[in-house]
């Protein structure tokens, strides 16, 4: 390879007398570290699973790339086009929150009419003693609605499968793949959810919205398409990375919000489990996002009181208002409260366990077989459920009417409390309450505060039990699915037995409500699975409208989230190593701390001269698949190699499509460069859309010609020496967002750069592979992630088999 | 100086020859740079006005200092003390929740009983017709409150002055001062603030409860004191700069959220106005605090709701519990409520800015003068208060009392919305019902719902002007003094008036209560001053109980807001750059894109070889005020220098103080020198605690021995080279948040760095002193900073005369 040559003849000068000095014995002999690196590849990542499908990951730019022509734009940049820039920022947020809201109301409209027709239908027959034809239009009705979904995501959107919130706190940590926030995936989110929803899948459409929300914001943010011309020239200012990273989050807060009518918990979820960066402008952003969609949900929500949407009235979107509820408890109450913590952290990581060792199988299963096996699936999946919605209820028991309530019973609209099945006028069947239903309202009738003795033990055992179990089975379902409400609702299930135990053991010394016991336990299950606190918390404090259960709801998550962290990873991070998405976390793993930036930095250099030839830019850009390559000017009186700064890919590609080029080296720096391209020519296109070297035919006289690729190098990339310690490299390059990382030699007697590190030489399996030894330290409490990095190696397996 | 010559010896290489050939015409030649660099001196920052003192600043260390001896702690740390330390985080967390609660509880019961007996002894001899002693009561208790917190504040912690907002905010930003969070504020800070507020001077606790929570997170996480010998080993993991900085967020979160009763409001506080680094981690461990610190407040409420807290009831901790009152509103009324916001903006403008013309004259007169002057001033505005609280209600009506109500009116009790006054039974005087009562009572009558036509237009008039006017002059009184609730109630009169006009204008067109008009017009001016958005929502969100208000109040806020950042900066922000505090944003001014590290590094780099003299060590310390020294090893070879790593004064003064002084140099790495010391002792003790190289004393035979530096060198520090531009070494300063970033040459010729990047070098009035003519670029829309510039420069002449 003609880059190989070139780094050869260039050779990084031997320190290894420097680091022979170190005083404290290293962990790590240099020596070996640099033999191990040669025989080590350096292509062999950059494939995950988005959705259902494997695709390449391509890291993002975050960095300002401060070259000539972007300086000079900067300088010429009026106050109006600020002010434009600005005005567009609030635009952009402003369609966000509104077209989340709208989509958000939409969903739940189309949900709660398919499924409420479904329900009222079936039981209508039911009623009418025709059990044989109800359950056959149950079972198909799901059946097709299922299938529609699968459809759609096996033929059209792969990467819209699963909850999607996976796939968007990979890309706001700096990572994008193909079809992860396209239109594609957004409308197969969107129909696909309400598919599976209304089809009886065990899912909520929670997740989903999160996905959907990111989606419209990138859609929004990309800058309009080429494709179709709709490329609006103010949008000039957001094609970059940056801008639509800070979008998207607004986007991820705005689906949030919508899913729970909740704009502070929105917020406080993008902010926690969300994002990777944060600004203090962003949470305003953020926040009036989400503020637009509780505005437009409360709206559609008054629209439609008056029954002008059929069957959407105020239950499609979940608020259950408990806040006239007083909370007193004593402190005797507090071990109850601690023990369905106990219980919450033992069923997430249980949850998390499991499900792992389920999602394994199932990617496996997709990625090696076609479509149709996703088909197949999700129609399984779907029988599955039927069946236990038709057959559990004739466990349930017949129970007399209470008396003293003002709602109807047995229920006969379309949502209650009462589901009558089979029983005699004037009782209900308390599984069948349960189960005849849509999740929300299943929520509902577990948060329902007054209603004592509503539910045998008996029955939310097997409620319970069947919710834990169909959870598991159908999270990773090639479907739109999410796992909040199935997590909530589990979690509600024994959060009431512990109240009705409570009650039955101590009459008169409980004072809590079993409604607010089963508030408490659908906050242990989501902490103990989910690991989020203070945004649960809220959205939980959003949800019941009562904010004087938080402190109870505090000390849940507290243990709850401990007791998980002891063991294993929460449900989300955990599908982020399952799918093998190059995740940076907040800090440096410790292990970190025993290496050096030469030590796992990739010694592939590909450099360019500063003015270079045509036909050597084409080659290195067709022969690597580096996206920055560092630029190398000689010292004029001694000819020493200078590092000049760092030229992207992206904006080679740019140059060449332009063809100004010149006939030879120039004498002097040629200060024209700059005036054949603008700033605003080197914008990123929207999401995976990049220009690729292929696309460029150049003839053989322009090959002979030269580019000056001073004006549009970044002359101030980011450096580290190759003797900082690998934990303050990672510190520069999560803390700063960066694409490239310089490592620069600490003792310049060669060549002036020694290499550039990039997210791939951040990520754990590469470090380990190159340095089994540092498997054996002790760097990870209970060894959880090596066991992380176990499953991702079968997954590259698996990935490669496809 | 022996440094300078050391220095010249090694001369930094000119690069001129690199930089000349830059392609774009640089704004600042570099000779020009360089020659300005000479001229200016170093040591012209580093003073700032803590409270109403002149001090030093200094910055605080959070980055990890990986050294040999911290590695070797690291490597042997066992599991247990991992989980030590860990309990450890938690139960310092837990103990400033508990603590702050009850602070805050304290705070309240001493002001709504001291304020509550002495309005309940006025009224009384109001009844009975004595007036005159009425009035002198009122008079002298309010002059002895005023003046026992203004002695307080005078002769023992001028630090505790205002409302330590902005002090706390610049501590979070890495800086320290003496005092600033010490146990002498603290105490003056809680009792001054009973003091003030209890003295009716106009001033609200909350800023206050911050600045406490804070000093008490302090203390606790100081590690003990090694004065009262109370040093508890445990804490010797907590003795750095970054853990501390944790635990004071979540102080400042408990603070706000003891204050406003707002638990999520104050972790939102604490991560919107206070810290400038914020670890995902740590949102949770804020949480804690505030729960708990709601838990005490509504444990400590219930106690005392049997009246056994004197006249404390649930009045003293605000919430204003309007969550049953229905929002709707009509499209037409978002016109009102957006003149609100564009009101809340004008006036909050105009406060920061004609506060900030009173803030100066009260500086200088401070700090120009003994304390007897300050307690002359608290007593003028104590008189001007109480004169106004007397004059005013003579103004007012006396109307009819209701008869719809449920309230006994007149009152007769402590608190109530209708002060009787002067007027006829059966009749209330509604200026008096608003001033002659403690500040949360009347934001509890202002945003009272369903008492239509309980004021008229000139009441609220009149007290609107008198609550904007005391509020300018009281805010930098030298007692504590919060602007909270001062700006609320100004806000809340206007929006009533603004909802009266409503209700006048368009009978049966405005749906909205005149009380809920207050709460907007409340939100609109601290949206208008203090630029705050989230949190102001959501502790708004928390004191009214009404999430459908929601919607509205961020429309205010986002109008508001922006109206006042056209014109000019917050006044928390204002006043951190009135008092000089070096306090660095998030991000880089534009300017900094023109200029380049190099251009502002400060020359007077002092070095130490890798074995020094302990008369050389000495000696450096003595002569220069420099925090970090470059550490120099020669290659063994060819005898160049090169650069092993930064070492910092308070290590070497570690090593001074340990004796263990090696009799010759060395010929080979001295291995047993980490012996003698443990990574704890080089923990930082207690806030502005640290040791002096003047407590250390060397016998002339010790000055003649060696010091092996290199085991406690931090051979990883962050580097930049020194043609990054000024805005990317800014990005990597602040990001992570360091005190000292090397520069490093980019052509290593000579000596192999350039110098040292610390806080003082990236100070806005540093780099335009060295580059004026930067000054006319149009970096800030408005020119508004550069205003500032001008006052922080008079500020500068101000303190230097003090």
């Amino acid at each position: 390879m003609e880059e190989a040559e070139e780094f050869s003849s260039e050779p990084i000068p031997s320190s290894a007398s420097v680091f022979n000095k170190s005083l404290t014995e290293p962990l790590l002999p240099f020596s070996k570290a640099s033999t191990d690196r040669q025989s080590l590849s350096r292509a062999n990542s950059q494939i995950a699973i988005v959705g259902s499908k494997c695709t390449h990951v391509e890291s993002l730019d975050y960095e300002m790339i401060e070259n000539d022509v972007f300086k000079q734009d900067w300088r010429s940049r009026t106050r109006l086009q600020i002010l434009q820039y600005i005005l567009l920022k609030w635009t952009l947020t402003f369609l966000v929150g509104i077209i989340v809201g709208f989509t958000a109301f939409g969903i739940n409209f189309a949900i709660e009419n398919i499924a409420g027709y479904k329900f009222l239908k079936v039981n209508e027959y039911f009623q009418e003693d025709r059990i044989g034809l109800a359950f056959s239009i149950l079972i198909v009705t799901n059946l097709v609605l299922s299938l529609f979904s699968a459809t759609l995501v096996a033929f059209i959107g792969p990467a819209a499968a699963g909850s999607g919130v996976p796939e968007v706190k990979a890309y706001l940590n700096g990572m994008d793949a193909e079809d992860i926030l396209s239109l594609k995936t957004l409308l197969v989110k969107v129909f696909g959810s309400i598919g599976s929803v209304s089809g009886g899948i065990y899912t909520g459409k929670e997740g989903p919205l999160v996905h959907s929300g990111s989606c419209i914001a990138a859609i929004l943010g990309q800058g309009g398409s080429k494709r179709y011309r709709i490329s609006w020239r103010w949008l000039r200012y957001f094609k970059n990375d940056r801008d639509r990273r800070d979008l998207i989050t607004c986007g991820a807060a705005a689906g949030v919000a919508a899913a729970f009518r909740a704009p502070v918990g929105g917020v406080l979820f993008a902010l926690e489990e969300v994002t990777s960066w944060w600004r203090c402008s962003l949470i305003w952003r953020a926040f009036f996002a989400t503020a637009l969609v509780s505005v437009v949900l409360q709206t559609s929500m008054a629209y439609c009181s008056d029954g002008g949407c059929g069957l959407f009235g105020s239950g499609g979107l979940i608020i259950y208002n408990i806040g006239d509820v007083s909370v007193n408890f004593r402190l005797a109450e507090l071990l109850p409260v601690g023990i369905l913590g106990v219980i919450g952290g033992i069923f997430g990581c249980m949850f998390t366990l499991i499900n792992g060792r389920i999602l394994r199988f199932y990617f496996a299963l997709h990625t090696n077989n076609g479509p149709m096996i996703k088909i197949l699936h999700v129609a399984i999946v779907s029988l599955i459920s039927t069946a236990l919605m038709i057959g559990l209820p004739w466990l349930g028991d017949c129970i007399e009417c209470p008396t003293n309530i003002e709602e109807t019973c047995p229920t006969t609209e379309k949502s209650g409390n009462f589901k009558r099945f089979r029983c005699p006028d004037g009782h209900y069947n308390d599984l069948a309450s349960l189960i005849f239903d849509v999740n929300n309202e299943v929520v509902r009738n577990l948060f329902s505060v007054g209603t004592t003795n509503e539910f045998t033990y008996k029955t939310l055992f097997i409620y319970m039990v069947q919710s834990y179990g169909l959870a598991l089975i159908t999270y990773g379902t090639p479907v739109p699915s999410g796992l909040f409400l199935p997590i909530m609702i589990t979690g509600a299930s024994y959060g009431r037995i512990t109240g009705m135990v409570m009650r039955s053991l101590s009459p008169g010394l409980s004072e809590l409500d079993e409604g607010l016991y089963a508030v408490l336990g659908a906050a242990s299950f989501l902490g103990g699975a989910m690991r989020m606190t203070v945004s649960i918390c809220v959205i939980l404090l959003e949800l019941t409208n009562n904010l004087f259960l938080l402190p109870l709801t505090m000390l849940v998550l507290l243990i709850s989230k401990s007791i998980g962290d002891l063991f294993n990873l929460s449900v989300f991070d955990q599908i982020i190593h399952l799918k093998g998405l190059p995740f940076l976390e907040e800090h440096a793993d410790d292990y970190m701390k025993h290496l050096k930036a030469h030590d796992v930095c990739s010694s592939s250099l590909v450099t360019l001269d500063a003015v270079e030839s045509v036909r050597k830019i084409v080659d290195t850009l067709q022969r690597t698949d580096h996206n920055a390559f560092p630029v190398i000017v000689k010292d004029e009186v001694t000819q020493q190699p200078i590092f000049h700064g760092l030229i992207l890919r992206s904006h080679l590609l740019v140059l060449l499509r332009g063809r100004h080029f010149l006939a030879s080296v120039p004498k002097d720096s040629a200060s024209d460069a700059t005036k054949s391209f603008k700033s605003v020519d080197f914008g990123k296109p929207g999401a995976g859309r990049g220009m690729s070297i292929r696309h460029i035919r150049l003839n053989p006289a322009e090959l002979e010609m030269f580019l000056d690729l001073r004006p549009f190098t970044n002359t101030s990339p980011y450096t580290v020496v190759d003797t900082i310690s690998l934990s303050k490299a990672y510190a520069v390059f999560r803390g700063l967002g960066l694409r490239h990382l310089c490592v620069i030699p600490k003792i310049q007697s060669g060549f002036p750069i020694a290499g550039i590190l990039t997210r791939h030489d951040f990520i754990e399996e590469h470090i380990l592979m190159k340095f089994p030894h540092l498997k054996r330290a002790k760097w990870t409490p209970l060894q959880v992630h090596l066991s992380a990095i176990r499953k991702v190696l079968d997954f590259r397996n698996l990935c490669k088999l496809s």
